[in-house]
Protein backbone atom coordinates (compact mmCIF):
# COMPACT_ATOMS: atom_id res chain seq x y z
CA UNK A 1 0.00 0.00 0.00
CA UNK A 2 2.62 2.38 1.08
CA UNK A 3 4.39 1.39 -2.17
CA UNK A 4 1.09 2.04 -4.80
CA UNK A 5 0.75 5.46 -2.69
CA UNK A 6 4.33 6.44 -3.45
CA UNK A 7 4.10 5.59 -7.09
CA UNK A 8 0.84 8.02 -7.23
CA UNK A 9 2.85 10.72 -5.70
CA UNK A 10 5.48 10.04 -7.92
CA UNK A 11 3.07 10.36 -11.31
CA UNK A 12 1.15 13.42 -9.75
CA UNK A 13 4.21 15.22 -9.52
CA UNK A 14 5.87 14.35 -12.45
CA UNK A 15 2.41 15.03 -14.19
CA UNK A 16 2.28 18.34 -12.49
CA UNK A 17 5.56 19.28 -13.58
CA UNK A 18 5.19 18.67 -16.97
CA UNK A 19 1.88 20.51 -16.85
CA UNK A 20 3.82 23.81 -16.02
CA UNK A 21 6.97 22.74 -18.28
CA UNK A 22 5.07 21.68 -21.20
CA UNK A 23 2.52 24.68 -21.27
CA UNK A 24 5.49 27.30 -20.81
CA UNK A 25 8.24 25.64 -23.58
CA UNK A 26 6.36 23.10 -25.50
CA UNK A 27 6.56 19.31 -24.81
CA UNK A 28 9.10 18.37 -28.40
CA UNK A 29 10.95 21.25 -26.39
CA UNK A 30 11.27 20.15 -22.61
CA UNK A 31 13.47 17.37 -22.06
CA UNK A 32 13.36 14.51 -19.66
CA UNK A 33 16.45 15.68 -17.62
CA UNK A 34 14.75 19.19 -17.02
CA UNK A 35 11.19 17.40 -16.18
CA UNK A 36 12.82 15.86 -13.46
CA UNK A 37 14.72 18.29 -12.36
CA UNK A 38 11.25 19.96 -11.85
CA UNK A 39 9.15 17.34 -10.45
CA UNK A 40 12.63 16.60 -8.29
CA UNK A 41 12.70 13.19 -9.06
CA UNK A 42 15.25 11.16 -11.05
CA UNK A 43 15.21 10.47 -15.04
CA UNK A 44 15.12 7.07 -13.83
CA UNK A 45 11.82 7.18 -11.49
CA UNK A 46 9.85 8.96 -14.76
CA UNK A 47 11.04 6.04 -17.07
CA UNK A 48 9.74 3.68 -14.38
CA UNK A 49 6.47 5.47 -14.18
CA UNK A 50 6.08 6.35 -17.72
CA UNK A 51 7.23 4.50 -21.09
CA UNK A 52 8.44 7.98 -22.20
CA UNK A 53 7.40 11.49 -22.83
CA UNK A 54 4.51 10.63 -25.29
CA UNK A 55 2.88 8.54 -22.21
CA UNK A 56 3.45 11.47 -19.64
CA UNK A 57 1.38 13.57 -22.56
CA UNK A 58 -0.95 10.80 -23.07
CA UNK A 59 -1.71 10.89 -19.30
CA UNK A 60 -2.09 14.49 -19.01
CA UNK A 61 -4.55 14.38 -21.93
CA UNK A 62 -6.45 11.29 -20.04
CA UNK A 63 -6.21 13.27 -16.62
CA UNK A 64 -8.24 16.15 -18.64
CA UNK A 65 -10.92 13.83 -20.06
CA UNK A 66 -11.45 12.27 -16.93
CA UNK A 67 -12.08 15.87 -15.26
CA UNK A 68 -14.45 16.79 -18.22
CA UNK A 69 -16.15 13.80 -18.37
CA UNK A 70 -17.16 13.95 -14.11
CA UNK A 71 -18.36 17.73 -14.90
CA UNK A 72 -20.41 16.82 -17.46
CA UNK A 73 -21.98 14.58 -15.31
CA UNK A 74 -22.20 15.78 -12.61
CA UNK A 75 -24.16 18.74 -15.02
CA UNK A 76 -26.43 16.25 -16.52
CA UNK A 77 -27.48 14.99 -12.67
CA UNK A 78 -28.07 19.13 -11.76
CA UNK A 79 -29.99 18.99 -15.05
CA UNK A 80 -32.34 15.79 -14.34
CA UNK A 81 -32.99 17.71 -10.30
CA UNK A 82 -34.44 20.39 -11.87
CA UNK A 83 -31.18 22.48 -10.25
CA UNK A 84 -30.66 24.13 -13.49
CA UNK A 85 -32.60 25.12 -16.22
CA UNK A 86 -31.33 23.90 -19.89
CA UNK A 87 -29.72 27.09 -20.39
CA UNK A 88 -28.47 27.61 -17.05
CA UNK A 89 -26.14 23.89 -17.76
CA UNK A 90 -25.52 25.27 -21.21
CA UNK A 91 -24.02 28.36 -19.15
CA UNK A 92 -22.21 26.36 -16.59
CA UNK A 93 -20.55 24.12 -19.35
CA UNK A 94 -19.43 27.01 -21.59
CA UNK A 95 -18.20 29.06 -18.28
CA UNK A 96 -16.33 25.66 -17.45
CA UNK A 97 -14.67 25.69 -21.02
CA UNK A 98 -12.81 29.26 -20.22
CA UNK A 99 -11.42 27.83 -17.12
CA UNK A 100 -8.54 25.88 -18.72
CA UNK A 101 -5.67 27.29 -17.99
CA UNK A 102 -3.00 25.55 -20.18
CA UNK A 103 -4.20 26.99 -23.22
CA UNK A 104 -0.62 26.70 -24.92
CA UNK A 105 -0.42 23.25 -23.92
CA UNK A 106 -3.69 22.23 -24.75
CA UNK A 107 -2.97 23.18 -28.63
CA UNK A 108 -0.31 21.57 -28.66
CA UNK A 109 -2.00 18.69 -27.36
CA UNK A 110 -4.32 19.02 -30.38
CA UNK A 111 -1.47 19.14 -33.11
CA UNK A 112 -0.05 16.27 -31.26
CA UNK A 113 -3.31 14.07 -31.63
CA UNK A 114 -2.75 14.48 -35.80
CA UNK A 115 0.95 12.73 -35.29
CA UNK A 116 0.18 10.48 -32.57
CA UNK A 117 -2.58 7.66 -33.04
CA UNK A 118 -2.62 7.17 -28.90
CA UNK A 119 -3.23 11.16 -28.46
CA UNK A 120 -5.51 11.34 -31.33
CA UNK A 121 -8.01 8.24 -30.08
CA UNK A 122 -8.14 9.64 -26.43
CA UNK A 123 -9.35 12.91 -27.54
CA UNK A 124 -11.64 11.25 -29.73
CA UNK A 125 -13.13 9.38 -27.05
CA UNK A 126 -13.12 12.12 -24.89
CA UNK A 127 -15.65 14.01 -27.86
CA UNK A 128 -17.19 10.82 -28.60
CA UNK A 129 -18.28 11.22 -24.75
CA UNK A 130 -19.51 14.86 -24.93
CA UNK A 131 -21.21 14.22 -27.64
CA UNK A 132 -23.80 12.05 -26.22
CA UNK A 133 -24.63 14.35 -23.09
CA UNK A 134 -24.89 17.16 -25.97
CA UNK A 135 -27.72 15.20 -27.72
CA UNK A 136 -29.86 14.37 -24.34
CA UNK A 137 -28.97 18.37 -23.51
CA UNK A 138 -29.94 18.96 -26.72
CA UNK A 139 -33.19 16.96 -26.73
CA UNK A 140 -33.87 18.49 -23.58
CA UNK A 141 -34.01 22.31 -24.96
CA UNK A 142 -35.76 20.28 -27.74
CA UNK A 143 -37.41 17.29 -27.51
CA UNK A 144 -38.75 17.28 -31.14
CA UNK A 145 -35.03 17.18 -32.07
CA UNK A 146 -34.34 13.45 -33.95
CA UNK A 147 -32.45 12.34 -37.11
CA UNK A 148 -30.28 14.86 -39.04
CA UNK A 149 -31.25 17.82 -36.65
CA UNK A 150 -30.28 16.24 -33.61
CA UNK A 151 -26.92 15.64 -35.34
CA UNK A 152 -26.87 19.44 -36.27
CA UNK A 153 -27.43 20.40 -32.89
CA UNK A 154 -24.61 18.38 -31.38
CA UNK A 155 -22.10 19.71 -34.05
CA UNK A 156 -23.32 22.85 -33.30
CA UNK A 157 -22.67 22.15 -29.69
CA UNK A 158 -19.49 20.81 -29.75
CA UNK A 159 -18.38 23.95 -31.94
CA UNK A 160 -19.73 26.46 -29.74
CA UNK A 161 -18.30 24.65 -26.62
CA UNK A 162 -14.74 24.46 -28.05
CA UNK A 163 -14.90 27.68 -29.59
CA UNK A 164 -15.52 29.30 -26.06
CA UNK A 165 -13.10 27.76 -24.27
CA UNK A 166 -10.30 28.84 -26.66
CA UNK A 167 -11.39 32.38 -27.09
CA UNK A 168 -8.68 34.20 -25.09
CA UNK A 169 -6.58 34.64 -28.24
CA UNK A 170 -9.55 36.10 -29.81
CA UNK A 171 -9.13 39.45 -27.70
CA UNK A 172 -12.80 39.27 -26.07
CA UNK A 173 -14.39 41.97 -25.13
CA UNK A 174 -16.94 40.53 -22.70
CA UNK A 175 -16.36 39.06 -19.73
CA UNK A 176 -16.59 35.04 -19.84
CA UNK A 177 -19.54 35.02 -17.33
CA UNK A 178 -21.32 37.47 -19.37
CA UNK A 179 -20.95 36.19 -22.78
CA UNK A 180 -21.60 32.34 -21.32
CA UNK A 181 -24.95 34.12 -19.91
CA UNK A 182 -25.93 35.02 -23.27
CA UNK A 183 -24.56 32.34 -25.74
CA UNK A 184 -26.65 30.10 -24.19
CA UNK A 185 -29.74 32.27 -24.61
CA UNK A 186 -28.57 32.10 -28.06
CA UNK A 187 -27.99 28.44 -27.97
CA UNK A 188 -31.19 27.01 -26.69
CA UNK A 189 -33.45 29.63 -29.46
CA UNK A 190 -31.56 28.28 -31.58
CA UNK A 191 -32.23 24.53 -30.59
CA UNK A 192 -36.17 25.14 -29.98
CA UNK A 193 -36.31 26.91 -33.63
CA UNK A 194 -35.18 23.54 -36.04
CA UNK A 195 -36.61 20.00 -36.42
CA UNK B 1 11.83 43.78 -61.54
CA UNK B 2 13.79 40.38 -61.98
CA UNK B 3 15.24 40.27 -58.74
CA UNK B 4 11.82 41.29 -57.12
CA UNK B 5 10.33 38.59 -58.81
CA UNK B 6 13.04 36.50 -57.89
CA UNK B 7 12.76 37.05 -54.42
CA UNK B 8 8.81 36.58 -54.05
CA UNK B 9 9.15 33.09 -56.38
CA UNK B 10 12.10 32.01 -53.32
CA UNK B 11 9.60 33.37 -50.55
CA UNK B 12 6.93 31.40 -51.91
CA UNK B 13 8.78 28.16 -52.93
CA UNK B 14 9.99 28.35 -48.97
CA UNK B 15 6.69 29.10 -47.66
CA UNK B 16 5.57 26.08 -49.56
CA UNK B 17 7.90 23.78 -48.01
CA UNK B 18 7.66 24.85 -44.45
CA UNK B 19 3.94 24.81 -44.64
CA UNK B 20 4.27 21.12 -45.35
CA UNK B 21 7.41 19.93 -43.10
CA UNK B 22 5.77 21.80 -40.33
CA UNK B 23 2.54 20.29 -40.91
CA UNK B 24 4.28 16.87 -40.86
CA UNK B 25 6.46 17.35 -38.09
CA UNK B 26 6.08 20.47 -35.67
CA UNK B 27 7.83 23.91 -36.45
CA UNK B 28 10.05 23.13 -33.32
CA UNK B 29 11.09 19.62 -34.89
CA UNK B 30 12.11 20.97 -38.62
CA UNK B 31 15.62 22.55 -38.91
CA UNK B 32 16.75 25.11 -41.11
CA UNK B 33 18.28 22.60 -43.01
CA UNK B 34 15.65 20.87 -43.27
CA UNK B 35 13.63 23.55 -44.68
CA UNK B 36 16.21 24.34 -47.40
CA UNK B 37 16.37 20.78 -48.65
CA UNK B 38 12.85 20.71 -49.43
CA UNK B 39 12.89 24.06 -50.95
CA UNK B 40 15.68 23.49 -53.42
CA UNK B 41 17.41 26.64 -51.86
CA UNK B 42 20.61 26.92 -49.36
CA UNK B 43 20.02 27.66 -46.04
CA UNK B 44 22.10 31.07 -46.68
CA UNK B 45 19.00 31.74 -49.17
CA UNK B 46 16.54 31.63 -46.25
CA UNK B 47 18.41 34.01 -44.05
CA UNK B 48 18.22 36.72 -46.78
CA UNK B 49 14.32 36.42 -47.14
CA UNK B 50 13.69 35.87 -43.58
CA UNK B 51 14.77 36.78 -39.81
CA UNK B 52 14.49 33.17 -38.98
CA UNK B 53 12.64 30.56 -38.40
CA UNK B 54 9.89 32.37 -36.38
CA UNK B 55 9.72 34.61 -39.56
CA UNK B 56 8.41 32.28 -41.48
CA UNK B 57 5.93 31.16 -39.36
CA UNK B 58 4.69 34.99 -38.88
CA UNK B 59 4.82 34.99 -42.65
CA UNK B 60 2.66 31.87 -43.35
CA UNK B 61 0.34 33.64 -40.61
CA UNK B 62 -0.08 36.24 -42.05
CA UNK B 63 -0.79 34.62 -45.52
CA UNK B 64 -3.58 32.47 -44.10
CA UNK B 65 -5.19 35.93 -42.09
CA UNK B 66 -4.71 37.52 -45.79
CA UNK B 67 -7.08 35.38 -47.48
CA UNK B 68 -9.23 35.20 -44.50
CA UNK B 69 -10.01 38.77 -45.01
CA UNK B 70 -10.29 38.52 -48.31
CA UNK B 71 -12.89 35.50 -48.05
CA UNK B 72 -14.50 37.64 -45.50
CA UNK B 73 -14.95 40.58 -47.78
CA UNK B 74 -16.24 38.44 -50.71
CA UNK B 75 -19.22 37.07 -48.32
CA UNK B 76 -19.99 40.89 -47.16
CA UNK B 77 -19.95 41.65 -51.22
CA UNK B 78 -22.24 38.89 -51.93
CA UNK B 79 -24.68 39.67 -48.82
CA UNK B 80 -24.92 43.04 -49.95
CA UNK B 81 -25.73 42.52 -53.18
CA UNK B 82 -28.40 40.31 -52.00
CA UNK B 83 -27.17 36.97 -53.84
CA UNK B 84 -26.57 35.67 -50.61
CA UNK B 85 -29.38 35.44 -47.68
CA UNK B 86 -27.64 36.10 -44.39
CA UNK B 87 -28.11 32.12 -43.46
CA UNK B 88 -26.42 31.45 -46.41
CA UNK B 89 -23.69 33.64 -45.74
CA UNK B 90 -22.98 31.57 -42.38
CA UNK B 91 -23.16 28.48 -43.80
CA UNK B 92 -20.67 29.32 -46.88
CA UNK B 93 -18.33 30.95 -44.04
CA UNK B 94 -18.49 27.73 -41.65
CA UNK B 95 -17.94 25.39 -44.87
CA UNK B 96 -14.44 27.72 -45.51
CA UNK B 97 -13.44 27.10 -41.66
CA UNK B 98 -13.71 23.26 -42.74
CA UNK B 99 -11.45 23.67 -46.02
CA UNK B 100 -8.47 24.06 -43.53
CA UNK B 101 -6.04 21.43 -44.85
CA UNK B 102 -2.96 22.10 -42.20
CA UNK B 103 -5.09 21.44 -38.94
CA UNK B 104 -2.29 20.30 -37.10
CA UNK B 105 0.16 23.30 -38.62
CA UNK B 106 -2.88 25.51 -37.11
CA UNK B 107 -2.74 23.94 -33.34
CA UNK B 108 1.09 24.74 -33.14
CA UNK B 109 0.44 28.40 -34.70
CA UNK B 110 -2.21 29.07 -31.77
CA UNK B 111 0.18 27.20 -29.17
CA UNK B 112 3.06 29.30 -30.32
CA UNK B 113 0.76 32.40 -30.01
CA UNK B 114 1.08 32.27 -26.35
CA UNK B 115 4.73 31.86 -26.12
CA UNK B 116 5.57 34.35 -29.28
CA UNK B 117 4.45 38.14 -29.19
CA UNK B 118 4.34 38.67 -32.80
CA UNK B 119 2.17 35.35 -33.74
CA UNK B 120 -0.01 36.76 -30.76
CA UNK B 121 -0.54 40.28 -32.11
CA UNK B 122 -1.46 38.72 -35.86
CA UNK B 123 -3.93 36.06 -34.36
CA UNK B 124 -5.25 39.19 -32.32
CA UNK B 125 -5.88 41.14 -35.55
CA UNK B 126 -7.18 38.66 -37.66
CA UNK B 127 -9.76 38.07 -35.07
CA UNK B 128 -10.44 41.78 -34.55
CA UNK B 129 -11.22 41.75 -38.29
CA UNK B 130 -13.50 38.60 -38.31
CA UNK B 131 -14.67 40.51 -35.26
CA UNK B 132 -16.06 43.59 -37.06
CA UNK B 133 -17.36 41.43 -39.62
CA UNK B 134 -19.41 39.20 -37.60
CA UNK B 135 -21.00 42.13 -36.00
CA UNK B 136 -22.15 43.38 -39.44
CA UNK B 137 -23.28 39.72 -40.10
CA UNK B 138 -25.09 39.45 -37.08
CA UNK B 139 -26.79 43.09 -37.27
CA UNK B 140 -27.74 41.76 -40.94
CA UNK B 141 -29.70 38.66 -39.05
CA UNK B 142 -31.45 40.89 -35.96
CA UNK B 143 -31.27 44.86 -36.84
CA UNK B 144 -32.31 45.32 -33.33
CA UNK B 145 -28.93 44.06 -31.83
CA UNK B 146 -26.65 46.80 -29.93
CA UNK B 147 -24.97 47.12 -27.00
CA UNK B 148 -23.87 43.28 -24.69
CA UNK B 149 -26.53 41.63 -26.85
CA UNK B 150 -24.43 42.62 -30.16
CA UNK B 151 -21.23 41.90 -28.22
CA UNK B 152 -22.37 38.07 -27.19
CA UNK B 153 -23.36 37.84 -30.85
CA UNK B 154 -20.24 38.35 -31.46
CA UNK B 155 -18.68 35.88 -29.55
CA UNK B 156 -21.22 33.19 -30.48
CA UNK B 157 -20.65 33.64 -33.83
CA UNK B 158 -16.74 33.74 -33.69
CA UNK B 159 -17.22 30.25 -31.02
CA UNK B 160 -19.38 28.49 -33.62
CA UNK B 161 -17.04 29.36 -36.45
CA UNK B 162 -13.51 28.68 -34.15
CA UNK B 163 -14.82 25.01 -33.42
CA UNK B 164 -16.57 24.22 -36.58
CA UNK B 165 -13.42 24.60 -38.67
CA UNK B 166 -11.72 22.10 -35.18
CA UNK B 167 -14.20 19.90 -36.23
CA UNK B 168 -12.27 16.93 -37.55
CA UNK B 169 -10.57 15.26 -34.42
CA UNK B 170 -14.40 14.94 -32.78
CA UNK B 171 -15.64 12.29 -35.51
CA UNK B 172 -18.49 14.49 -36.70
CA UNK B 173 -21.30 12.19 -37.97
CA UNK B 174 -22.46 14.67 -40.67
CA UNK B 175 -20.67 15.79 -43.74
CA UNK B 176 -19.71 19.16 -43.38
CA UNK B 177 -21.80 21.11 -46.01
CA UNK B 178 -24.82 19.09 -44.19
CA UNK B 179 -23.28 20.19 -40.76
CA UNK B 180 -22.76 23.85 -42.00
CA UNK B 181 -26.48 24.26 -43.83
CA UNK B 182 -28.46 23.53 -40.22
CA UNK B 183 -25.59 24.90 -37.51
CA UNK B 184 -26.40 28.05 -39.94
CA UNK B 185 -29.92 28.13 -39.52
CA UNK B 186 -29.52 27.16 -35.93
CA UNK B 187 -27.21 30.61 -35.31
CA UNK B 188 -29.65 32.80 -37.31
CA UNK B 189 -32.69 31.95 -35.16
CA UNK B 190 -30.21 31.82 -32.21
CA UNK B 191 -29.42 35.28 -33.03
CA UNK B 192 -33.15 36.53 -33.71
CA UNK B 193 -34.10 35.47 -30.37
CA UNK B 194 -32.09 38.11 -28.32
CA UNK B 195 -32.69 41.38 -27.83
Amino acid sequence: MVAVQHEKDGRARIMDAARTLFSSNGFHQTSMAQLATAAQVSVGQIYRLFKGKEDVIEALVQADADAWTVKMIALRTRLDASELTIEQTFEQMLLHTTEEKDEALSFDILAEAFRNETVGQTIGELCAGFRTTLREFACVANRDLTGEALDAAEEMLLACMFGFGHRSLSRPRLSAPVAAHRVAQMIVAGLKAIR
